[in-house]
């Protein structure tokens, strides 16, 4: 699609997200939860549906080659739309968020001021292949009482626009306008860039996907963007480390699912421990074949089946079975590696000093750190929240994992009887 | 300056913030309120020096024949330093943010979660003329644990290099870097927009100034940026307003300091009441000799000495003895017109009807949204906060008077014992 057609396109979408935002801020929390089972019910009625729709999705992935992995992404079966159905369901049992007064106070002059918690207003996402992140994404902000335009990847088109007619189908069947939620109909560079600047319309910008989206929506977006996902996360294994536990967390961390924002890409081991440490490290990944990639002291301890570690290896996400390793002289230097290389996400610390633990908590500026447990747990889920839709890694609105609550924004209410300054 | 230099001279600020942000994010309350206390002592000794740089600017003032209103707003005397040096100290009074723990608990699993709030890091502002603004921005940005990174306008140049000097003798007096507060050295458009391109090094980035520069912040700059200021504010008085209090809230919008972002720039008045009211208005603004502009109807009630409201009327700050009137039909009809032509920044409801004042709360999409009050009152001193860095008309992170709590953001420390998932 051309720019200034893809332009008008999500200037169309926008247009109608704005004319019903306020009745979905307004809609009450039942009305919402309606449509979540609505929605809910018809993924499961409409099962069939979805499935031929993917199947469209599929062939063109077999047409184009697209790896094992990437097609195994794409699937949706019966199976995997009981799982986004029944995850729409948890929505439901979800505290309200909307109309959660923050604080509120009286003034000397006798105003009285509620700082009170608001939907965002109209959001957009930018995402890419998996089609579940379409019905995850859309409920979430409905649920918040947002207004939320889609944009996803091409190649799930078809399955998006399956489930984006259901979700609107039944949001209408409750009595909510169903441009609550809409689907950019041209998954185009240009649509994803028009929505970049559409802000006469969007409220904020939320792009999910890899670095490289990431970072060009930082770049060219006008709109308020929340940067999600990159995660080039660290163990640090402190002399006094617990050795067996620092194993089994460096374990977790990069075998549990290694294709994730907050599993492990580099392990920094202080030299003290190192000739002891690495052995029963490398026989833990070894059942997973996990491929080293060290330093020149890592390399003489464990030898060559070790790849000498370059500059690459300490900066890029593997997101893979592949781990980077360091030995280090001191805390400091952990620390420093940390800063250099590090995304600001998730980093841990395995330790028995309080000292340490107290320094690299207060001196590590990311959005989760851990002392003595798996980056794995940054997660919405793990948190608590219930929900989430995707890992802050900047510090404006929102940090580490983005809930319910991150959805809205605030708004202060203020009642007076004709004061005046 | 050249672009290339421009953003060579701003990186190595960056740097030299980056560099130093540890040290403040750790810095105690007591260092900090050293600080503070310094940085005032040192306003008050060097009284002389600052007036003195101060006139360079002033004499720069009269020879580009700048009006006697942007003269007088650049004037530093030594009333004016003891306000500023006051300002500085009633900073010293307000709670410490950092460290607070604005929620922590257990999971199941045993991991304790607390999420603490942190400094944001590194902030950049850019601002014009006012050099109060540098000493202002820069202690709360202290106070918060934040290095500040000033750009100022030109024309006050010799006076900010003045302030900072003073500033930045009086943290290295107490034992903090002095690189907590710098200056560019370099007033130009370049620095500014290298400044809006600083991703590596700045965390944030603050406009404060006219309509103007925060749109070009918002539209060119890669690190995030927090809107402030532009207000085009309304005051509807419906139809069951007490008609002697939307007078007083009218004049007080409109009179009361008609240079500022909270002022009101146009009244929408329910028919029922028009013929009543608008002369009610009109004495009392004629003291203050505003200058009305009406719609046809406004002007058949008032005459010819209301000027035609044309468009731009509606749409554009006067911040002056101006103000726009329009005569609506209804509440929804208000609402309109206020969807269409504010700024989200504050609004107000005249009425005696309580429907009419809850559907004005929940529909304006506003900051700030007041019941029979005066929309000056949007303000973090007036709101309780101690002291504000602006008035965030965006969404994201911070909505209204900002204080120091807008100046941190969150982190997730957890605690474990060898959790793993």
């Amino acid at each position: 699609m051309e720019q200034n057609t893809a332009f008008a396109h999500v200037t169309e979408l926008g247009k109608n997200a704005k004319a019903v935002a306020v009745k979905l801020a307004s809609a009450s929390p039942k009305q919402k939860n309606d449509a979540l089972a609505a929605i809910a019910d018809a993924l499961i009625a409409r099962t069939e549906e979805i499935m031929t729709a993917n199947r469209v999705d599929l062939d063109h992935a077999v047409e184009n080659n697209m790896s094992r992995a990437m097609q195994d992404r794409l699937l949706l079966n019966a199976d995997r739309i009981q799982g986004i159905a029944a995850g729409v369901r948890k929505l439901i049992a979800l505290d309200e968020v909307v109309g959660k007064v923050d604080e509120g106070y009286v003034r000397p002059n006798g105003l009285q001021i509620r700082k009170t918690r608001v939907p965002l207003g109209v959001i957009g996402i930018i995402f890419e292949s998996r089609p579940n992140v379409t019905v995850d994404a859309a409920t979430l902000c409905l649920k918040a009482g947002n207004c939320v335009i889609l944009r996803g990847g091409k190649e799930a088109f078809s399955s998006n626009v399956c489930l984006t007619t259901i979700m609107r189908d039944a949001i209408a069947s409750v009595g909510l306008p169903k441009d609550a939620v809409q689907l950019v109909q041209d998954p185009s560079r240009e649509s994803s860039q028009a929505l970049m600047k559409l802000s006469d319309y969007l409220d904020v910008l939320i792009p999910r996907g890899g670095a490289g989206l990431i970072r060009a929506v930082a770049e060219n977006a006008s709109v308020p963007v929340i940067r999600t996902g990159t995660g080039n996360c660290h163990v640090f294994v402190d002399a006094s480390a617990d050795l067996e536990m620092a194993v089994n967390i460096v374990d977790n961390g990069k075998t549990q699912r290694p294709s994730v924002c907050n599993a492990v890409e580099t392990v920094l081991i202080h030299r003290d421990i190192a000739a002891d440490f690495l052995p029963m490290m490398k026989v833990k990944l070894d059942e997973h074949k996990v491929q080293l990639h060290g330093c020149a002291d890592t390399r003489e301890i464990l030898g060559n089946c070790v790849l000498k570690a370059v500059e690459s290896d300490y900066a890029e996400e593997y997101l893979d079975y592949q781990l980077a390793v360091r030995i280090v002289d001191s805390l400091d230097e952990a620390l420093d590696h940390i800063a250099k290389y590090g995304t600001n996400h998730s980093e841990c610390i395995v330790t028995r000093s309080l000292e340490n633990a107290r320094r690299f908590q207060q001196e590590v500026d990311a959005a989760a750190v851990y002392v003595n447990a798996s980056t794995r747990f940054t997660d919405g889920g793990e948190f608590g929240f219930g929900a989430e839709i995707g890992i802050s890694t900047q510090k404006l609105h929102a940090r580490g994992p983005m809930g319910l609550m991150e959805l809205t924004t605030v708004k202060y209410l203020i009642d007076g009887d004709g004061q005046i300054r």
